[in-house]
């Protein structure tokens, strides 16, 4: 269950603010990056929020991976978008694949500022007492 | 934009073994714990993997919220889960409802081995130059 997962927080998106409430382009796009980095998309689901008085509404996107998921959060009155991109190495390791996907995303968005992070997942298998909650 | 988003990767779950395969019984338990936490789900989506050589396929879930998402991940060959809640605390601080929910999924899972990440997430919304990816 060992994986991998990045995130990244963008302001000050560059491009088309269009996009950032255009939920079907952003699938598609979603869905694009994820074939060309080598995951495997198994289904999708997006929402559009409703326009409100400070601008129109944002758009939560995923895709369900076989390698675990994509999440992707979009605020167009802030010119923002939060990315999530976990993947699990259980059998193979995809984290290059989870890079690559990430990288697509961001190059799309043309983010001024970007904050990223990354978290080191799961547990050995091996057994061990004395680390219940 | 500023978030908190929370992980926990649990192994030697204890609940129901058949829990771990049962998509629209997680999808209601999902549900439940949102509605439960004070969250909103606005849709879900889950997928069921196909049984494999290992044994009984997992399922991936997700519940959208007006506050971001849940997403979580079973193996039922490891009884092992992964859980991610995300919440964004832009015009409100949902950190409460979003340990809630987490804390009410634990409990379903009863798992002997927890491991838990905790992310602060989110740029300011000043201007600063420089930080460009």
């Amino acid at each position: 269950m060992h994986g991998l997962h990045l995130t990244a927080d963008l302001r000050d998106c560059r491009c088309d603010p269009g996009l950032l409430q255009d939920a079907p382009a952003l699938v598609r796009s979603c869905l694009d990056a994820v074939l060309a980095s080598g995951l495997r998309a198994v289904d999708q689901l997006f929402h559009r929020f409703p326009d409100g008085p400070q601008g129109p509404g944002g758009v939560t996107a995923t895709v369900l991976l076989a390698e675990s998921h994509l999440c992707l959060h979009t605020w167009p009155e802030l010119s923002g978008v939060t990315l999530d991109v976990y993947v699990c190495n259980l059998g193979a390791d995809h984290g290059a694949q989870a890079r690559a996907l990430l990288a697509r995303l961001l190059a799309l968005f043309q983010a001024g500022r970007v904050e990223r992070q990354e978290l080191q997942r799961g547990l050995p298998a091996v057994e061990s007492e004395g680390l219940c909650p």
